[in-house]
C-alpha cells in the first residue's frame, strides 16, 4: 500500500519530500548549506577554489555535472571535500543525488555545504535540494539583461553575485540596470560585486556564506 | 480512438513527429534552417543583429525566451522579421512552439529561418524543431572545458561558432584544446571562430548558412 502511495506523487512532490529531509539531516550536521545555480562558464567552479584556499576543510562541496569529475577534482586540489554528481544528460540536481552524494562527504570540520548545480539558469531554479538558501551568480560577459529574461532563478535566489567584475571597463554591462532589476524580482536579495582573479568580493562574500 | 493513440504516445514522439511536419514545411518554403543553442549570454542575439544587417529579409527568425519579448525586437530593428516565442518558464523550445511561430512569419523573399533557441547548453539540444542542423555556439568566456563538460548538444551540432573571439587575448581559453574537443565529439564539425564587435569570420558565417 505504501508503494501504491509513493507512485502516486509527482516526481517534484517527491523530490520536495526529500529536499525537507536534507534539510533536517544538514542541520544536524550543524551545516549551512547553498544552492549556486549559474549559466555554465559564470565562474562556479573557480569560485570554489578560491572559498577552499579560504576555508579549507570547514567547506564542502557537491558539484553537478552532465558528464566529467573535472570540477570535483579542481576543488579538492584546493583543501575542500568535494564530491561530484554526474547526472548522465539530466539538466539539474535533485534532492535525491544530493542526498546520495551528502553520504560520502565527511563532515567532522564542516561548517559550510556549496552545492554546485548544473550550468543552467533554468531548470535547477525549479527543484529544492534542502538548502538554505540559492545564490543566483551572473558574469559580466554574460549581459545585464539576464535578470529580467530568466526571472524563475532571480526571484529565488537570497544572494546574486556579480562575478567577473573585473572585465567592468571592458564589458557593456550596466550595472546599475542589473541591480535594479534582480531588486525588483525579489527586494530582499543581496547582491555582491566579486571577481575570482582579483579577489575583488571575495572576503564579503566568505563571510555571508559563514554567517560571521 | 485516434485520440487515444494520440495520448498514449511520450511528448518527445510527439514532438519528433510535428519536427517532421515542420522540417517538411521548411522544404515547401525553400528555407535552410538552423536551431541555434547555446548558454545565455553567448551573444546569439547580438550575433543575429549583425546577419539581419547582411541579410535583412532573406533572413528570418524565430526566437526563444522565458519572458519577454526584447531579442525579437532588437533583430527586427536590424531589417529582418523575428517572431519571440515566450515559453513561460520552460527551458527549450519544442517543435509545436516553431510550428505555430512560423504560421506568423511572412517568407516571400526569406532563405534562411534561424530559430534562436532559450539559452540552455543542456536541454534545447534533446528537442529537434524540423531543423536542417543544430548550431552551438560557446563563448570565450565561458571557458575552453564547455564541449565535454556538455557533449549531448556538442555531440549533434554540425556547426560549432567560437564567439566573443575578440576577447582571445584577455581569455585563458585554449582554443587548441576547444576544438580539439569538439572534433572527438563530433569529427563531422565545422568549427568558426566569430566575433560580432569586430566583425571577424561574419562573412564566413554568412556563406555558411546561405550556403553559397
Amino acid at each position: 500500500m505504501i508503494k501504491k502511495i509513493d507512485l502516486n506523487i509527482s516526481a517534484k512532490e517527491r523530490n520536495d519530500i526529500i529536499a525537507r529531509e536534507n534539510h533536517k539531516l544538514f542541520k544536524e550536521y550543524g551545516l549551512r548549506v547553498f544552492n549556486l545555480i549559474s549559466s555554465p562558464g559564470s565562474g562556479k567552479t573557480t569560485l570554489l577554489e578560491k572559498l577552499a584556499d579560504k576555508l579549507k576543510e570547514r567547506l564542502v562541496v557537491i558539484v553537478g555535472d552532465l558528464a566529467t569529475t573535472k570540477d570535483a577534482d579542481r576543488i579538492k586540489k584546493h583543501g575542500s571535500q568535494a564530491v561530484q554528481i554526474e547526472t548522465g544528460g539530466g539538466c539539474h540536481l535533485n534532492a535525491e543525488m544530493v542526498r546520495d552524494a551528502f553520504h560520502k562527504i565527511k563532515t567532522d570540520n564542516a561548517k559550510l555545504l556549496i552545492i554546485e548545480n548544473v550550468g543552467n539558469l533554468v531548470c535547477p531554479a525549479a527543484y529544492e535540494l534542502g538548502e538554505d538558501a540559492k545564490i543566483a551568480m551572473l558574469s559580466l560577459p554574460e549581459g545585464d539583461d539576464k535578470p529580467i529574461k530568466y526571472p524563475s532563478l532571480f526571484l529565488r535566489a537570497d544572494l546574486v553575485i556579480l562575478s567577473k567584475i573585473d572585465l567592468a571597463p571592458i564589458m557593456d554591462f550596466n550595472l546599475e540596470q542589473a541591480k535594479s532589476d534582480c531588486l525588483k524580482l525579489n527586494s530582499k536579495a543581496t547582491i555582491m560585486e566579486v571577481s575570482s582573479k582579483t579577489g575583488t568580493g571575495l572576503d564579503d562574500l566568505t563571510h555571508y556564506l559563514i554567517g560571521s
